[in-house]
């Protein structure tokens, strides 16, 4: 049971209002936002959560578990503080700005024996898990390679918000979600031996990238084929893995990106057209409170979070290494 | 009028068979193949059109037009015969095996005069030359990516076929169906500056690739991402070309490829999701013949084919750099 | 110029609470529900506008417009009441719960000179807007007959929602959705001279019907073959109408119906797969204030809003017909 | 074992050549046409079949088993002589042009012991077998009613052709493709206890109708809500059969009629949006072998043929019942 676990959201924006509804039975105790208006608005969803512009206020709180849910630049320095404190941790996406922020997090993760989790929620999302659960079931044989397109088309002043800033957010596309993409890939794949692509600033008047090419490889030899946009114009998430033995392909996350479906091509033996079931995903999607039992459980079980930090690391190594050969480091 | 023109064709496979019947106007007067059945065979589909299996034979004919319609490896052999005996040639893609010979080729097509085309037929499928007009007239801006895939699932026995011995073929699905998509990426975004990408054998047991992966950028800094498979198990064409202001996405070439369609995606200034309109080409392609007419056109007006021997060699070189990049050459 | 309108709301659920933020330039002015609190709720939306639980107020008030949106049995007298003070009165469907009620309506709006609109909003949706254009600009020809298919599923305790009381609604799936369907049939084919079908409560304990099926023919022969049902367990939208000369489907009403779409088949005269062109409205449905904005011309113009009583009265004849014969009358 | 059953073929079309290369062990042993021609065509595609235009030669010969495969006007008289010959008879669809015809062919069948099989095949189409195995199943509850469309749009010189004939084909296209979906229909809900519709004729020049709409009811109140059309621009196929918990969908019949699928629409206790699972069937269609598989075994089994005689004449009641009530007979 996982019940008693006492919870404090640090960063309380879109997300982390977000998290808030989707505890899996933690309970909020604290909301702590710098702006304390923002920490006072969440903290008025949750009867006995308490607000609060002050860290080390929420720090000091009954919490055991923090999520750290801000701009990008203040994930790890936040994360850091929380696990000093000997706080659990689930922090947002891409963790940090820098794979070496990360190095520094998991040293003291070590030390002080917590868990840490950083949320790529997609892994959770009703599509992938069964496309994960068929490919661990043998269903598409051995893995080949894998294609990946995700993208949205932005919005009016998109080249002025935080994400447009490399200070706040790390850079463009690629560091926002260009990372789901890649993890997705490791989750199916592996570790990657080979990183190569590039990113471009094609439309937006910004200095971070909206466009980013990854061709990853694993010491095996597979191929992952990524491409990330915010000049989708049409959003779009579609994952093409392909196996020795079929194919599946999730396409769409619900809302804007469409219907989440899972499209499964199984050949036959004497090969042609593959068998097709198509599993469609109308009921929206739960992967935030999935991923949060789920850490709830690692706390549980003393089990090292997946992805954690070292999956993390391995995500933010992939897009310094892009970033370097495409001249924005 | 190009009814006057008269035809040869030459491999009388079935690409000869299927341009026997789409001559736009053309007069085919001989059929030749070694196999001299197979020569009897398409000759009988025409009346007035003799058979013979010897070259000397169909080039000291009456056709002013050669068609060169074999295995990889004899195309340009046969070609620069044709094209000594003063012939126009239309050469099934990709032209040759090696670039070195399209070069060859040039030379003596210039020294006498004659026009040479390259079979890339998919440029005149309906969605292509329909994405290409609204293109040219500025519907979706200036372009700044593309991003093809392409591939089917093989069939018994592929690994045994003329395509996967490399003597014949030259090499795998790269130089099979991937120059198609390197001829419409360059024919959208123009001569490429930097070529990347690999090729790998992931399934057929054969000397040639099965998979390639490509990333070629124009000096400007315009990505084609391209992918060909011959593991697609379910048969696939892609290709989706951003503009600034909206995308285009071809999709299905018909048959097991699905319908045919083009899907055009307008931004609107106040951005959000775009107007859609999708066209669709249920009626079947009638690349094969439009293409010829445009050579027939290209003969009267003195023209210089595109794609001909220019566009053949650049994509060729792309070929060839992969290929020796990923150890088949 | 409309904006000199004033308007006022009676009945402060979910629809008036969307028609308060459509008005197109038109200004409201009073909120009025027997539910205090809704009025004040609704009232509190809009600068100036005041609430009352009092008719009477509403209609001494400086409203020229008054909006009715409340459950069906109470549209007509209190639409009859707003009549008798000499407002203009925009009725949602179906207007009333029998056919004789909106005769009464009619007889008093003549006498006293004032428009009335019945509020049909689906005519205004982007993809039936487009198939009206396409129709009168003899896109299909002249039209045969077609066929409409709308429904939803329900959700728990649908049989005892104010929908399945025949007291409150006057019938259930067809006098709801039904009428819709009805209402755009008429819009497309003109009057019904033949009506024949029936309803049935094939699962909803209630005493309502939950499914009703329709064939309704014009006196020239064109068929309109309507089926509605809230036991479509995937919500559906889809009208189909036939001329010689192609076809128009409409799907979709967007959000958990799908996107909207037309898609528009074009017969040629050599016959064969029609040419295909599909225009899709992902952009949402400004349905609400484009009705808006046609009534506050019609008024301007003096003009009889269409649909208005005539159209309501010729919908309501077909439910009560289809109603007798089935047993619900 | 059924492979020692011999069979002839008396009608050499289309369908009897299709049929000849279907017989799922049956050996083909005499083809037989008016036209002497095609029966020589279709007997040379099978080692040791014979061909006559002399249908006594046919009834005189080893076949243990008939297939009449003409127009519809020859069906009966060629299906009684073969009963009356001692043969099991496999009679295209309709079987009849009336339903008198049926009542005869089902005395003499049942003098003589014979089984006699209506070729009604839709029944074997995968998504058609799937759903039935399905609902056997209890996947979608207690049937509450179906919708089915049918439909083609014809071609040039389509009112020239036989089916335009009352007197070779008995009607237009409710006795064609219609009955096909009457049989679903009745497979699927059990008889009809009500028949009303009416049938039209819209756009063919033509004496027989081109539409038809028809609403048959159960004894229980199912509904089957059925529309069939030679004026369906776009080829239709589609079958949504709704139970107390769920609903299935059947599109597309291969070919010119789209990838055959269904889609699974189960509902959860909950309710909101089902469960959504589509299976598509690109492989082809078998239905013609596993119909006949299916007939060999009735014939080895004794026993009675569903659909045969009795369905067959159900359905053609139906057909009579619409065509006197519009003035087709």
């Amino acid at each position: 049971m996982n019940t008693h676990l006492d919870i404090a959201i640090v960063g309380c924006g879109l997300i982390g209002r977000k998290r808030a509804t989707q505890l899996a039975g933690g309970r909020l105790v604290m909301a702590c936002d710098l702006d304390r208006a923002r920490a006072d608005q969440l903290a008025a969803l949750v009867p006995g959560c308490r607000a609060t512009a002050d860290l080390g206020d929420a720090l000091r709180s009954s919490a055991q578990v923090v999520i750290v849910a801000t701009a990008n630049h203040a994930l790890a320095p936040l994360a850091l503080a929380a696990i000093q404190a000997g706080k659990h941790v689930l922090i947002e996406k891409p963790g940090a700005i820098r794979a070496s922020e990360l190095e520094t997090l998991a040293a003291e993760a070590e030390a002080r024996g917590v868990c840490v989790r950083i949320g790529y929620n997609h892994r959770f999302h009703p599509a992938l898990r069964k496309a994960r659960e068929l490919i661990d079931g043998g269903a598409i044989g051995e893995l080949m390679f894998l294609r990946g397109r995700y993208g949205h088309g932005g919005r009016l002043g998109y080249e002025k918000e935080w994400r447009a800033d490399p200070k706040l957010s790390g850079g463009g596309e690629l560091i926002d979600q260009g990372v789901h993409l890649i993890d997705l890939a490791q989750w199916f794949l592996g570790d990657f031996a080979s990183v190569e692509g590039h990113a471009t600033t094609s439309f937006w008047q910004m200095p971070v990238d909206d466009n980013a090419f990854l061709n990853l490889r694993t010491a095996a030899g597979q191929t992952a084929w990524l491409q990330v946009s915010c000049t989708e114009w049409k959003n779009l998430f579609s994952l093409e893995i392909y196996g020795r033995t079929g194919k599946l392909h999730i396409e769409g996350l619900g809302g804007s990106y469409g219907v989440e479906r899972l499209s499964f091509y199984k050949m036959l033996p004497v090969m042609g057209p593959p068998e097709t079931t198509i599993f469609e995903f109308p009921r929206g999607d739960d992967s935030w409170r999935l991923e949060m039992a789920e850490f709830l459980e690692d706390i549980r079980l003393h089990r090292t979070p997946r992805p954690g930090l070292r999956e993390g690391l391995a995500t933010l190594r992939v897009v310094e290494t892009i970033y370097r050969t495409s001249g924005y480091l």
